[in-house]
């Protein structure tokens, strides 16, 4: 993991201290709370709203506003190849998974992607008796390529 | 891309041949279109039943089961960053909500990882009048790390 | 340089063989050189009545048309950093001037990226009597980060 | 991004404490905003009148143009593969149509390279009922290949 | 290797300090050795009782079990190819019986793997006139791949 | 995976024609069946009688004797992090637990490292109601090091 | 070294079996021998009344000239640091003395870069009694920084 | 560029205060600007007086020639691939023109290298009114491979 | 280089300070003057009355001995391919000759390893009216395979 | 290891099929094992009489003497560390190594290196109860840095 940025620890810590989980933030700012631990981990800009509510909640300078709402230097990960187990497990799946699914993708939609940007992510738990699972729901605009 | 292996160039190119596709495949054989997917990219393992369908569909040489029953060596991604747009886009999503990924999921569940082998992943078009979403929507069990 | 597919070698050695420039090309298929040259290399995918007309003017097999219909494995360098010098131009000018244009762009959209799937590339000669200039013009629809 | 150097840092805040955006220094400068972003990510090399009008504008030590004015060492990405979203478009750009760029441009203009030094570069926005369009024109002169 | 975080600096200078071992700690906490040096490196998450002990016995500040007891971004050897020679040898083992121990595995159990979260490692010493022996054992749950 | 010599495809692909385990030549060898499984993979040097018999049981040209019995260059994985996820799982291990094993095993043995060529490997399947597990048991010679 | 292509294997060993140095085919097409050499290692393009003299100096096929006379894609070197002792030391060379020859260079000219396009390079020998010495000779154009 | 030693920073930043030029340096120290260069730049080892002289020079302690005299850890540019664009060129004319460069040298010289220690470099402004040229001169012992 | 540990900066500027060379230290210590300068460097482990003689000649807190004496992580060098010319000399002999060292060792000693543990390194200077020698003398115990 | 060329893998089967040691070749050509060892791997060029008689002796065609005789592009291992073990161990004794060495030569010596052009390897066995020793010895020529 590249180092935090000073906001993102401040923010981090101060989640940490105040003992609020991103569950509740996301009552607070009405916004998932993936999206909300991005934001944490300055991947994210918030509206002055989003941020004035977010500070406040974890009792932090209303100063810091500024910086949450400019559009930050995206990419958490240092190495190409991540070495927490939890995160290489998607890096897995792309290179075991990858060809395949990019094939279903295209038979479903023709030549284009799904977009990172115009894109959700939501985490649920889904309850079952051999072991709770982890469901991950990826949902984004199909782009196609454009001709010209 | 790595190169595919002589069983996935035979299988691939009889699938264009046949003009079948994955969601036919689908049918066939009652199992999900990727995991059909992947097995014809040499990254899954079909049960004799599985292999002897799949060969009759697309016209081939019943010895071929064979090495579709085998276990591959896996990994169909040559350069650790990949190249091909579509699927670069999930490698990106990692490096920008992967560690707010890895919150949101250990605040619901501990210590531990979402499998990538007791894990299914399936697509859907979600039809939207402002252009249509790709939904993909990966569920593996939840592994809490042992302790001993 | 990763080695071209058969397809891209049949393309390019008739393109040479018949000595047709990519303006002309332009001409007969009525798209930009550019993309012309990007289905050539493998890199874009053409409709039917693109194929046809293509295959036509190469005098090449028509049975051709298939693989020029379908979306390609996309990418064509090999290693991370480009070797050829009039490639590595462009990434050095991202090096360089990478981020002052993130900023420049931010400051005038807001966050989020411009596509390079909706996304046009132009290339024109500036005559100059100090020596002629290229002008590459690259036009991407801009696309907001959402929130969810 | 590999870490600013302190100039940098000190410009930067400066520019977002007074609230200057880079269209209001592109006035003050008379030069184009990509530019005068570079310079402040200490990519380009001031005059002693830029400098000092800079400095002035920013509130800042008139002392620092010795530093503004000397050439630096280039080069803000740290990663051969950049990970922000916004830049490594323009990297996938040149892995995607590279090749095909590079045979347009000499067919245009023989064997040689589009400088990156003696280059400018310039953004418009393009406004777009179908979404605004990020419009990114590169003018560089060509330099023919030298024989001896 | 990657620096420590402040917080394993801290354990492992208590433990230098005290001069206790792993060996006793093992004793102490009722877990083994190999997981409590685990826990002092940032690769394990203690439950309160284990923070609590732990800390007491090493004169610490127990308002550190805060952070023992919270999911650590795991991961502490930082470049691909580990240099320091005790662990390389692991490496090496891979390298060398890597694919081996794949196929003796895979006849054994079918397609899977040996899970690294639902797992065990221990180390003994096995004395030998020859000269003394190190045997580590691993132990992992058989994770089967699953279709869908 | 880096390419298998001619001599490993033929001893595999005929051990797969003749449908022989390697437990089986386990038996026939009294030698344990990885590192039979790793002569298969030119890991390993035979003896000249081992050669005769495993050339034998696999119905091939005695001839190829000359090639087993001379040591092999040594190494099977390509990319330093390897893809496959059985393999990768051990990869991981050393990504989490090194730096403990390490400190671990100097605690028990003073300087040094187990040796990876004095060394054995074994495989056992641990039979467990919720679930087999694999047992892999890996034993090498301490060497300290050496002052002079 | 990355694979030559065909058209260099062919030029190459037709200069073998005709004994004929790069010094005399500098006398015959009048330019300088290690521009010849770059042109048969397929890293510069021949006017075409060169490429015959060339193809018919070489005992070659005239039709040969088609690919000559065409830019190619440039770089002749494998892994980022070249292996080959020679070319090493040139590498080497940029790692001591880079920084300090940038300063000199910046310090003669302002802000700015040497052209490797408008760029020539001899190689001469220096007799001496102490041993012989090689001295290169790199000379470009030096290409102010562009302001916009 | 990995970062400077404290030596270097002091005798770099003393020079830019002392507003000195390495063409002055030169005529100081009786040796040439560019190894004076990478004598600050921490790339070479001062004698004692040479040390004395410069640290006179620049108004620095004179206890500094202690480390000045001292053969240094040598290499000063961090990645693999350079950066800055001028150092890149340097770079860029060995993937360009290393091979044809080697094969004239060893055709002239036999079987050896141009040696980077027994080693100088020169450069020159050429003025030329097509824009002036930057002219580096580099002349190092020829050293004929040993047979043994 | 990685940075070196503040205990090896404390010893190797202590000795710098103190005038002692590594061949005096040989004398003090009783041990070879390549691992005493490994002992400096934080690359091996002292006995107590190691550490102490040695703090003692360096008029050092004899409490650094806790430090000296424990068995440290290993590897000196950060870049894989070592950029210090004295260094890259013997990364390039193996690039060279390693191959053939290989054969020739195992021709005469059969399939396994020479120790680098069990191994001892000496440096010798050997005078030559053309030029003096370095000499390096490696000495480590033959480790051959072991089969099970 | 990088594929060997046709010519090495002309010479090294030809002197398994004839049975002949090197230590025999070092007889019949009076020159070291080593460096014939480094002849037949493509490291080393031989002058006409010993191409001659190493060809005969191998019973191989006498034409091949031409590409034995004409220096080759050095360097024979692939990946950046090597993974054969036996080879590794000399990387492995750089990393831990190679910065006591640099001391040690250079306080003996001064600023400079042990050429790896001028320099001869040797292998010996040395009988030794315990465990017979393998004692490589280099010895190459020390080149002080030139200063100009």
């Amino acid at each position: 993991m590249s180092p935090l940025t000073p906001l993102s620890q401040t923010l981090l810590s101060a989640k940490r201290r105040k003992g609020v989980s991103f569950a509740e933030l996301e009552t607070l700012l009405q916004r998932d709370e993936v999206w909300i631990a991005s934001l944490l981990y300055g991947q994210a800009t918030a509206s002055p709203e989003e941020a004035e509510k977010l500070l406040a909640a974890l009792d932090l300078d209303p100063e810091l506003a500024n910086e949450l709402t400019a559009p930050p230097v995206k990419g958490c990960l240092d190495p190409e190849v991540p070495t927490d187990p939890l995160i290489y497990r998607f890096y897995e799946i792309m290179q075991v998974y990858g060809l395949p699914l990019k094939d279903v993708i295209q038979e479903k939609f023709g030549d284009g992607i799904m977009s990172a940007i115009d894109f959700t992510m939501e985490v649920d738990k889904v309850e079952d008796p051999a072991g709770n699972r982890v469901k991950v729901t990826m949902c984004g605009k199909f782009l196609p390529y454009k001709k010209w």
